[in-house]
């Protein structure tokens, strides 16, 4: 079965001009089938702040009100997006911007309101994996925003690590689906001070584990949570590296520290 | 030989909710391959001013420098393109959002500094044909925004009115191509206080007799230069007209008052 890569990077990695560049020097040599899903974090931050429109946050999470969505919307699919299709095409890799919205690619319902009104924030409900791969065999490389939409005609933010692990299973259907999440860490740690203590293998049990102990914690639990979802639901790997590592890691370089997420036996 | 409707929409439909929701429903419920390009103008400028970008006007002409290119980037490709993609998915069409860089499909090269440097703006080099019949055929209505690249890496702003023509030139190879600029008036006026003096048909020398007299000025110019540019390349007709006309137009409806260019005979 051929492959196909989904790639994940997020806000730190989109702030760090360097290490976005290696990256997408990286996967724009990948000769496999390939998707890149970027999230967007601080950089929506600053920008909402110099117009100011106020970040609402509780527990942690942001509050997508309309100014709010606007924002995102500019930084997410306007910003970050172009800028990142523009260098791969630089590159020599035929990228090409979507959220959620675009050709219907990914369909998701507002969260109904319990405790929090998280604002325009979707669920998703439905991956277009028809027009994914009719992309695929025009030769197109997908670059996805997390910005998915209702199909009534709102769009509402999204989690990338969400939308990464929804597109890679859909892929699933097609492909041998391969899910990195690449980040500014060599992987998960045992231990968050110690760089070299990179669990090589993880599978759901210790993940409980390491999150009732505290070590693991915030960024790393919904990339947890959605890669182990994508494992349960028809991807074939699941891996989480530095960003630097891409290459490596496709290539099963085994000299290479990063964490692999493994099937309950 | 099938036909093939390039609409182009400016800032001021794009600014007033009402006219573009009418204009959206319209152009949603057209059945043959169509293409939507948008400008974005006035919010870009509003959203410049609000975020502490200083907007630059030489001869009335925006200049492009890097602040600039960074909030158009984020107006017309996030906010302006996935507002517009939205709504018309929510309506039944589906839309997909591209700029220049989006699939390579319009390249340009940054205009060379003669006595103005405009900053990042390109000049038209190529339309990828190939790609665009290639996303119709795959059932996606493209919606193009006024960006392009400079395939080294560079987005670059570009003037809708000029995309709309490319692109219009580069279907006719394939299609019967039919360019309409649609507005917030109902077509070319002999006399711009007098909305019932809207010429039918405009040929190129009565259009330079009214540039000379100022009848014709600002913002229609780049309209019936690049109008006139795509009927000498290949564009079957060139429309321009009012923004709620846009369905009578298509059906050659002549009780509706528009502007249609003529070629020189």
């Amino acid at each position: 079965m051929d492959r196909i890569i989904i790639a994940k990077i997020g806000g730190k990695v989109l702030n760090d001009k360097n290490l976005l560049g290696e990256f997408m020097e990286q996967f724009s040599r990948v000769s496999e089938r390939k998707i890149l899903v970027h999230g967007g974090g601080k950089v929506a931050s600053d920008i909402a702040e110099s117009m100011g429109v106020e970040v609402k946050m509780v527990d942690g999470r942001r509050i997508t009100d309309r100014d709010t969505l606007n924002v995102v919307t500019m930084v997410y699919a306007g910003l970050l997006n172009k800028r990142v299709v523009a260098q791969l095409q630089g590159m020599g890799c035929n990228a090409a911007g979507f959220t959620g919205a675009d050709a219907n690619i990914i369909l998701s319902e507002r969260r109904p309101i319990k405790d929090i009104d998280y604002g325009y924030v979707g669920d998703v409900v439905n991956v277009n994996d028809k027009t994914l791969t009719a992309l695929l065999s025009d030769g197109i490389t997908p670059v996805i925003a997390p910005l998915t939409h209702d199909g009534k005609g709102t769009n509402l933010n999204t989690n990338a690590d969400t939308m990464a692990s929804v597109v890679a299973q859909a892929m699933a259907k097609h492909f041998r689906s391969e899910l990195i999440y690449c980040f500014e860490m060599p992987g998960v740690l045992e231990s968050v001070e110690d760089n070299d203590s990179v669990i090589r293998h993880l599978d759901y049990q210790r993940y409980e584990q390491l999150r009732t102990t505290g070590a693991i914690a915030s960024g790393m639990i919904p990339k947890l949570d959605t890669g182990f979802g994508a494992l349960d639901n028809g991807v074939s790997d699941v891996k989480i590296c530095h960003a630097n590592a891409l290459a490596s890691v496709i290539e099963n370089d085994t000299t290479i520290r990063y964490t692999e997420l493994q099937r309950q036996v």
